[in-house]
């Protein structure tokens, strides 16, 4: 470790309370994107988190959308030899209804002590995403006091909708492109493996969606009139989605598979140490077993596998009571999970010829969909990785767990597609942080060591390796 | 034939053209029961058939319930040696919209040239069943009027909420149950085989109805956090409900043919006689090929097989667009339609029983299940049966036709249940009669031949055999 990276990484303990005093500072102000009673707050936090980027050497500015404003700043010390970096953070917060439910007001943050995880903040937004977000610019203000310069040129994105759909992020990228587009984004939005186990996310699956709607008879039908005879589009269509799937779990649309790649024995051996409790993920939303692919731990399943939902289905009368219809009509609404390589069009294509050559023949299918989007994956071996994995491994005295996201990170698919730059998603959060539920906290030491992690990562990606 | 018979029979032929012009009187009074606008015309039309019967030389009389009146009628000249019939109609009609599609007023009455079938009656009601229940009274007219008196005892009860629910129908036999039993129902409210084929509805099937709710996880998930290991209650319900046909069209609930009797040789011969277009049936409904049991005509499908249908589905999300959502739960709504010897609840529980074992551990099921009515079927050999067809063939020139029919028809199963009285369901409307369409008619030749057709059963019901 350099003598630099060290006074760093001291300056950081010696004034973590003071770190701490300004996320209660910028917890306190209700920046709830989604209702516009709140419009106010949220500039009020744009404007409090730029005062302090400003305040540590950043040049930053409040910059308006037609939404909530986007917080942009560079450092005016830039360097032409040095590495650039986009950090990207958001600071809305979801709303805190049902407000009966938080044991203190979630704009009044405080430390509480949790039985399991010691000190922790309790707060909206104290994880996701104003604690997150503090942990990269304490780590950037530390190198500052203690340097004069960072490690590497930083530009700080940081957003006032996530929680509300990003209407503007996707203008505000393409309008500014030159400006925002650097060699690698930093996101901090994520979680960690578990408390004391970092992770650094390195897939997010992508989607495809179609849906079916199944036509029989040209008219509903009385089903004393004409049943036996009549084909009925339900019998139809839970007849073909009910083959959707074999008894092992496997989606049965053929070539569905054919570009899934398996999990390296080492990838495999990494999450089957992790402190990950299949019963105790499945108990929580009350069931006992997986009804995923056979053999496959929960999280290789929602980590690296592929699946096929039915998310909607619906046909005839569905009122109280009864009526005896044969219906016209029925359909399903489906998305598929996809992985890295799997061609969202392909399976969507795929999908149509199998679930036609289902159907009886007197029934006409038609099909809406939006396409979707590819799976993201980031090449573990890449060498941004491998600092990150040293800097982390460094801070935490174990690497950290290389982990998939079952849903979709929009902003990650944003970068990539409209500025071209991959990037590198490292969070600190823990699955129970209680993120868009009352009494949402975040750990003292998720804080504190998450700073500690950025100032390392900075660090070594100072390393030039390309 | 009797000379007395002969002679009704002249009288009918001879007075045809005042019979149409009462019909017409009739069916100018929009009798719209469920509409309560048109509550004083339905009170006027039971006015006026009361007045009809009672100029017939009947004693009939306007009964009120707490909806449309009855009208009961009884023959004055009531002979216990003879045997004794209730007749059973409705003087109600359904709604005429669309009132743009009927080429002249739905309730100015007039004869109109059919290409195929020759002098039609056009007005609402035409056949169903002002039309219909007038060829009976003026079977009994020409009767009184010729011999002074009926060859049997008749009891006339005509309703008029059969096009709105009968509400008050099962009260008013409960209430008036010594008045309305008899030894036989006679129920006009049916159809011939073809416009030259006269023919008695035999069988009416039964049904059972059951509303299966699958319950997966314990509350609506993210497809992306939970996709993969968590159990879709939809692709549960379609598994198992996929299942409910074979590919030959047979239902799969063990035990559901068990007590289903093939109809005889004989019965089968005169369905395939008939004139019944298979393939016109199914075109008419937009389809090319029956989905029902292989190799079994449509008309059997429908007079004679039961059915499981699919009446309703519904979960998760089913509004516009995409939503990634696995739902807490699903649900369908089933009925079977029933065969004589089948029993409804035995069905239900079958059926509860094999959906069971379809889930996979972790769904949970409950059921909804008015339970059902069985099926109704009247002896073929039985000697009322045997004296009809005797009537029905001498007027034809050929046996009639012994039909079934798909649906239920409530009378005939309130006058079993209530009365315990057996029906011979005899009438002369045709598929094409566009009963509750626009442009209703009824044929000159079904009025003119109906009524004589009531003559001669009248007098061969005259003839005791037990």
């Amino acid at each position: 470790m350099s003598e630099e990276l060290e006074r760093v990484l001291e300056r950081l303990d010696a004034t973590s309370d003071a770190a701490i005093d300004r996320l209660f500072a910028f917890l306190k102000i209700p920046s709830i994107s989604t209702d516009p009673a709140y419009a106010a707050d949220c500039k009020r936090a744009a404007e409090w988190v730029a005062d302090d980027l400003n305040d540590m050497g950043f040049d930053a500015r409040v910059r308006s959308t037609t939404g909530q404003p986007m917080v942009v700043s560079h450092d005016p010390g830039v360097s032409s030899d040095k590495r650039h970096v986009l950090f990207y953070g958001h600071y809305d917060v979801q709303p805190s209804d049902p407000l009966d439910l938080w044991e203190t007001p979630p704009f009044e943050p405080r430390i509480a002590r949790d039985p399991v995880h010691g000190d922790v903040i309790v707060a909206r937004g104290a994880a996701d995403d104003k604690g997150q977000l503090m942990t990269f610019l304490e780590a950037c203000r530390a190198w500052k006091d203690v340097t004069g310069q960072m490690p590497v040129n930083v530009t700080v994105l940081l957003e006032g909708e996530e929680e509300s759909g990003s209407p503007s992020l996707e203008p505000f990228l393409h309008a500014n492109k030159d400006e925002l587009t650097a060699e690698l984004a930093l996101v901090c939005d994520t979680g960690q493996a578990d408390r004391e186990t970092p992770a650094i996310t390195t897939m997010l699956r992508g989607m495809a969606d179609v849906e079916v709607i199944v036509t029989g008879p040209n008219r509903d039908l009385h089903s004393g009139m004409f049943g036996g005879p009549a084909t009925n589009p339900i019998r139809a269509l839970t007849r073909a989605l009910g083959q959707l799937h074999d008894l092992q779990g496997r989606v049965q649309v053929p070539g569905f598979y054919d570009d899934v790649a398996e999990i390296s024995d080492e990838q495999r051996a990494q999450w089957d140490s992790l402190d990950f409790d299949d019963a105790a993920f499945l108990a929580d939303i009350g069931l006992t077993q997986s009804d995923g692919e056979t053999g496959r731990s929960v999280l290789e399943l929602i980590w690296a596998r592929p699946t096929a939902e039915l998310n909607g289905i619906v046909g005839g009368y569905t009122g109280p009571g009864t009526k005896t219809v044969i219906p016209s009509e029925a359909s399903a609404k489906l998305t598929f999970r996809l992985v890295p390589d799997q061609n969202p069009e392909k399976i969507v294509e795929s999908f149509k010829a199998w679930f036609e050559a289902k159907l009886p023949p007197d029934c006409k299918v038609r099909y809406n969909s939006r396409g979707g989007s590819p799976a993201v994956g980031f090449d573990l071996g890449g060498s941004d990785m491998k600092l990150a994995r040293t800097a982390l491994e460094a801070e935490w005295g174990k690497p950290p767990v290389m982990m998939g996201c079952g849903g979709s990170i929009p902003i990650v698919e944003a970068f990539k597609s409209t500025l071209g730059m991959g990037s590198l998603l490292i969070g600190f959060g823990l699955d129970d942080d209680r993120i868009h539920s009352p009494n949402e906290k975040y750990n003292v030491s998720s804080f504190r060591k998450g700073a500690r992690s950025w100032a390392r990562i900075l660090a070594e990606l100072a390393v030039r390796t390309d």
